[in-house]
């Protein structure tokens, strides 16, 4: 069983060809909240939040073509990328998984965007790719050196 | 410009070969709260919808081989299929997405499991199939026959 329930969806990742066209729908179409867009240079992408309730819709565009995301984009095109769920601890969560013999593509937090995160593989979560990312004032916080809220 | 913000993610829905084999990962080790399992002949699937937060994950099992459904399980295997996002106001979202010119599987809302829904083909939406649904209370709800709540 899980440590705790899981909070919310975080958010659910698309890839994109141009965050700029893709706004067209989601912000101006769709009416979703445009968040943020910043590039994560370290990753080789541009990306976008846009906020719907509790959770938000990534746009994620490479800004080249040396990436995972980018082969994903050349290969399969725009789509779905992954979904991004929030827990309270995810150290002891990945412990836990870990034991239930899911493949870990991170088996400890690691830095992201938003906080902790870190990644199943596609293959232990029926063809998803999902991401957990530690809530707020979760331990991986402070462990992983983010400013204290 | 949407008529007014979308209210939340209502669904992420996924296609699975067995609810039973799927519902050890989302409800077990995910730990997400198992709502409903349900047969829907008219569709001839069998879906479960698990609650995180303000959403839900739908798993989509085909009961047979003569489905969109099937097909998309037997050619891509498991994975991802549509995002569903709630709306205040269903009709008035379809013929603004419509003048804006976007391809709409269903031009009126229709009868849903859980409530009127009306799908966005991918081709408008960079790879995603979009479902809409109208939130609780919509005049949709009342048009299309559902009981009042």
């Amino acid at each position: 069983m899980a440590v705790l329930p899981p909070g919310r969806i975080h958010h659910v990742a698309l890839v994109v060809r141009s965050i700029e066209a893709s706004a067209v729908l989601w912000r101006d179409y769709l009416g979703l909240r445009l968040e943020t867009i910043m590039d994560i240079e370290s990753d080789h992408v541009r990306i976008a939040f846009l906020g719907v309730g509790e959770s938000k819709v990534e746009l994620v565009e490479p800004t080249d073509d040396t990436t995972g995301v980018a082969r994903f984009l050349a290969t399969k095109g725009e789509g779905f990328h992954h979904l991004c769920i929030e827990v309270g601890n995810l150290s002891e969560e990945l412990t836990r998984l870990g034991i239930e013999g899911l493949e870990l593509i991170d088996s400890a937090p690691r830095r992201g965007a938003e906080g902790p995160v870190a990644f199943i593989h596609p293959r232990s979560c029926g063809g998803v790719l999902v991401e957990l990312i530690e809530a707020p004032g979760g331990p991986s916080w402070r462990s992983l050196g983010y400013p204290p809220g």
